[in-house]
């Protein structure tokens, strides 16, 4: 597999950054992620949109222009030739002599083989478990993700998957995933406030149109009461559905009607979408 | 200036790590920072404490003893034969397959002339902003300083040199920096939650026993308001007198005296160290 690193074609070995990176001195950096469905990128107009705002409000000078990095991604593909793949681009904050200014960026575009997503995951839903906690920078895709690393203890010993970010009760997002509620009217309810603008999210509001009322709202923990389903979102694991949050469990713990629905209709809607 | 990277002296061009590791890719690692007083190293054991104990809060195996680590610090100081030289630790959560699993990390150590301080900070004091926000896992030593970079537009704008945190106006610590109120009664007062747990600060709390009072007790943004004096304190920047936060400006502006005598104190038992 055949990695590009700052325009350039090379090998897993040689796709490698300085020490003097402000990524890996201060965590500094920026990432985007997104899927290919047989060698066609789903939705990467989109992704591409996000990663050069991410570089522009991180104030990280993009070495590329949006067409060439696009370019560069279907040079990858036609190079690796894996069939549903999912990319991973990373622009750090630079190469500095100095150790807290912005420097010369590099940027690193590879892909592997999609992740086979528990089945499970889909059929029985998953638990959360909450924390006191707001990304930085939340409408930002940073490659800070220091947080969701440290649970993954507390999480297995728990049995959860991922947790839930609220402050003071305010729901807003999981460590890589967007959330929502389906309330006792089938309306899909989604943070509006310090949260990734996810790409799947997006995409799920446009596909709803129609057929359900989607809201980016306030939610707070309480809502989790009168929840009829939960899930959540991302552009790897698409939609998967959340069977409790710490103790609340919901629709007696089965995976609800409107989560099915929405799984479905987003693998048909994704589909088309690389077909046009 | 020669690197050390796993172990092995190597050129600063060969410094480089896979942009596969869990640092580039998650922000995930852990650094300490420490000074040298001519060719040595002041407080070091504290330093490697401190930086032993934020691979185990993190779970990164650390692929040498304390005491290899030394020897590694003072084989890289005879190498470099830089007088006052400021030292730098990585140590990255890993080389993985996977991208959210702890991998094979890599150290990295080095060392570089020590910044002249403007010394006009000492002289005059420095000007903060404050901003709600809490670092994640403020015990540990965490290469993740995304905020505080991001703040530097508007710290210029302002004429400001850091931001002061807090939370709900309980104050915790700047980005790289504790945090000290002298009192009316010269109590010198610093958080004691949700701070790094500073090796100047813990020296401080020595140094000042039977001359001044000193507390680790909980402060808000109100207290700012009947401080005598306030200052900050680092490894590399010793400590350095605050002249206002945000309007409030404290002792008309000058320099106070307790600050001043911590300085002087503070140079002495700091050379005093190095020499026993």
């Amino acid at each position: 597999m055949k990695y590009i690193l700052n325009g350039k074609l090379t090998s897993k070995e040689n796709a490698t950054v300085s020490v003097r990176d402000l990524a890996l001195m201060r965590g500094y950096g920026i990432f985007d992620y997104f899927r290919c469905i047989g060698l066609k990128p789903l939705f990467i107009e989109d992704h591409l949109d996000r990663f050069f705002n991410s570089a522009a409000t991180l104030r990280i000078p993009m070495p590329f222009s949006k067409e060439e990095v696009h370019q560069q991604v279907l040079k990858l593909i036609e190079e690796n030739q894996v069939m549903d793949s999912t990319f991973r681009l990373i622009l750090t904050g630079g190469y500095t002599e100095e150790s807290y200014e912005i420097g010369e960026p590099s940027l690193i575009i590879y892909n592997e083989p999609a992740i086979e997503w528990n089945m499970q995951a889909y059929e029985k839903g998953l638990k959360l478990l909450t924390l006191e906690y707001r990304r930085d920078i939340p409408e930002v895709k940073t490659i800070n993700y220091l947080m969701g690393i440290y649970q993954k203890v507390r999480l297995a010993e728990a049995g959860a998957a991922d947790v839930l970010f609220h402050m003071n009760g305010k729901l807003s997002e999981l460590t890589r995933s967007n959330f929502y509620i389906v309330d006792q009217n089938n309306v899909i309810k989604t943070a509006k406030d310090d949260v990734l603008l996810g790409i799947t999210r997006k995409h799920i509001k446009k596909m709803v149109e129609g057929k359900y009322q989607f809201e980016e709202t306030d939610l707070y923990l309480d809502d989790l009461k009168s929840a009829k389903e939960v899930f959540i979102s991302g552009s790897g694991k698409k939609i998967v559905p959340i069977r409790q949050v710490e103790e609340q469990v919901f629709n007696n713990g089965k995976v609800g009607e409107v989560t099915k629905d929405l799984i479905e209709m987003f693998e048909d809607y994704s589909e088309a979408f690389v077909r046009d």
